[in-house]
């Protein structure tokens, strides 16, 4: 053997069996939410032509760009020519713009896949990580940005997490914020940024920041006095009531906040003046979800309405939510504590010696059709160490044909968590195999 | 707009909602299938360091891996780390030299999951595919490769393609065929080559490239006359009768088809003494599997004892199979037709002006709480033009709330295969919808 490594490459995972099961059980329960919203599946590769991706994501996200080198004799020179994908929305406003005449004037799509960032692994940030991506592609209006988030409140819900707190905001409130601050276009970029940092960083780090860039003090005490307030929203609707800009923005959060507030379940929304998104392409409404024993936000999204336009003819309006799966389970593994046994198998079949193999196939087979899971042992050793085995699977039945119990027909059917057996008609193996499972 | 190529990758596809849920519908029914025998889930990262896929594949095959440039300045020396994942195998021996101690004596793992390959992109052959993987880690002995045949029959099966014929074969009847035939061990990897190629190229030129690789004329004319004889099988049988390494080899596949043969269903399985199979790593039984329509094979596998010991300390014996999602797929599409329609959505509310989209919102809300997939019209238009969007994307149901209906507490619900309508209270609403629904 060779001395490798064999642990995943850093910043990624392997999941067994147990850690598999129990993400595959939330990814079908959000897929299922996000369907019955409306939302159709996408699949798309897993790289695309690096022109496709560099400059989306501004130059600190251009950095984290895993690249593939070309094939054959490029290789040496070191030329790329695909980039892992880095999120899912480029790949989706690529596709809307590759296929807009089949789609429809109004398309809603769901993606749950893994996405690939090369940033510094560290606890809770991964390299490969999965979203889970709804967006509205074509739709100008309100109920779109509201069936998001009705989606993206639903799906937390259901998969086992309510309590959680829609915060909501729009860019344009922030937009007229600036304005009546007297921050010049040129810096709101960069005021954005400082501001998105506000759930890492103190305040005071946040307005040095800010000074640093370059703002006039007096309008870094303007907005730091409007963050420190007692209740900033108000102070923010003051501040903005008089800047077109600013008033489309409150109307923007009000009106999608009347059309949520009242079918939202398992959760609350709130306007958080100061919410500003890291990523460029937001243009309206944009929000962030926080979930009880969280830090960070375990979903965020918003209304980009220029993205679309950079792959297509026509300016397309777009909104969209995104879900972070390691986040949900996170959580939903703290909440639960250990989890349940993987249910696979739920059944083993013992092997008496190797004349008896075939007919512990079919055994097998037969309840298996009766939707049970069920394994043939396929090891070496005597009854004892097969049903030592089937124990340290967890399985709930264990299935003995005996020489003697052959000759009569009859099969041993042990209950392992009950210690109890009984033997059965081998044509009544499978439902008594059923009953005994079914009971649990 | 830049003027990009918005196609996907060469090689790469992208799945739009129809064809995405075809795709999911068969991987579900094959984990399914894979999980009732005992298989558990496994995900393992997209890529892999670089030195543990490399010299696993042969030249050929390590010339089709796609290589990751490293981040930061290594990146223009044109130096790589990661190699994307180029089947699902190596990476699973890399995990169970990880992981051994936690995976118990005999571990049954399936993944499906994309893999990629830098293969020149043709009719059938990407760069992006699916592999459906079933192994058995840990067990000698032939159970385990029958409940590997047997899984991946059953999933034939049951995903609608029964008639398909699993072709058998043992490496060790291959080498004393080989040895009878008096070729020379340092050419048996060669002539096994030649021998994988006989799906695709006539028995002449394949009989030219292994005089070209320097085999005695008398042993390929031996060769030659075996696999043109009436009985192929038959004449093997007599070659290697006297051999032991040949001997052992028809007592591997004799044994496995006993235990096969009786429970299969759905298809039919036979000893087929010239298959090779390409990948260097097996060591004994080897499989392919034939289905009626395809020329070449759907799934395949076979028992590979030495290379998890490439990862691990110990020797672990090892057996598995693979099914081909997309070949799986294309005979689906070529049996049924025309795809069902997606299902998504099932109901379109319709919105009947700005003051209504809330009472549209929670109307979907309790509409969805039975199961159904309802999307509210979020583009702009009058009623006329929201039912034929909502016949556009063949939603079976549209229901309008008018303001003569709301004063009534009533809605309409329009069945759109029908062209039926009725006014039904909002209370019974949901119930209507989901009756209709029923009706199919």
């Amino acid at each position: 053997m060779a001395s490798f490594d064999l642990s995943p490459p850093s910043g990624t995972r392997d999941f067994l069996p147990e850690d598999a099961k129990a993400r595959e059980r939330v990814m079908r329960t959000i897929k299922d939410v996000f369907e019955r919203y409306g939302f159709g599946p996408l699949e798309t590769p897993a790289f695309e032509r690096i022109e496709i991706l560099t400059g989306k994501y501004g130059d600190e996200g251009d950095k984290l760009i895993f690249k593939i080198l070309k094939r054959g004799e490029k290789a040496a020179l070191g030329e790329v020519d695909f980039t892992l994908r880095y999120d899912l929305t480029v790949p989706l406003a690529r596709v809307v713009g590759e296929y807009r005449h089949k789609l429809g004037a109004i398309w809603k799509r769901y993606q749950i896949a893994p996405v690939w960032r090369a940033d510094r692994p560290a606890k809770g940030r991964f390299r490969e990580f999965y979203q889970c991506d709804v967006d509205v592609i074509g739709a100008k209006g309100p109920v779109a940005d509201a069936e998001v988030l009705l989606a993206v409140g639903e799906a937390l819900a259901t998969v086992g997490l309510p309590g959680f707190t829609i915060k909501l905001n729009s860019r344009n409130v922030l937009r007229g914020l600036m304005e009546a601050y007297g921050i010049a276009a040129e810096q709101q970029k960069a005021t954005l940024i400082g501001l998105d940092k506000l759930d890492k960083m103190s305040l005071d780090d946040v307005m040095k920041e800010l000074e640093g860039a370059g703002i006039a003090a007096a309008s870094i005490s303007a907005l730091a006095a409007d963050i420190g307030a007692a209740d900033p929203a108000a102070r923010v609707r003051d501040r903005v009531a008089g800047n077109a800009t600013g008033a489309l923005g409150l109307a923007e959060v009000d009106a999608l906040y009347a059309l949520v507030a009242p079918t939202l379940a398992g959760g609350a929304i709130k306007f958080e003046p100061f919410l500003a998104r890291g990523l460029d392409y937001y243009t309206g409404q944009v929000f962030e979800v926080a979930a009880p024993g969280l830090n960070s936000s375990i979903a965020s999204g918003g209304r980009y309405d220029g993205l679309v336009g950079m792959f297509s003819k026509d300016a397309v309006p777009a909104c969209g939510g995104s879900l972070g799966l390691d986040r949900i389970l996170l959580l939903l593994d703290e909440k639960a504590g250990a989890r349940p046994p993987l249910g696979i198998p739920q059944v083993v079949v013992a092997v008496w010696d190797e004349a008896a193999r075939g007919a512990s196939l079919k055994l097998a087979s037969d309840v298996r059709a009766t939707g049970a899971s069920v394994e043939v042992f396929a090891g070496d050793g005597d009854i004892g160490k097969q049903l030592k085995y089937a124990v340290g699977k967890q399985a709930r039945v264990a299935l003995i044909v005996g020489p003697d119990e052959a000759a009569k027909g009859l099969v041993q059917v042990k209950d392992l968590a009950s210690k109890g057996q009984q033997q059965v008609p081998r044509a009544e193996v499978a439902a008594a195999v059923a009953a005994l499972l079914a009971a649990k």
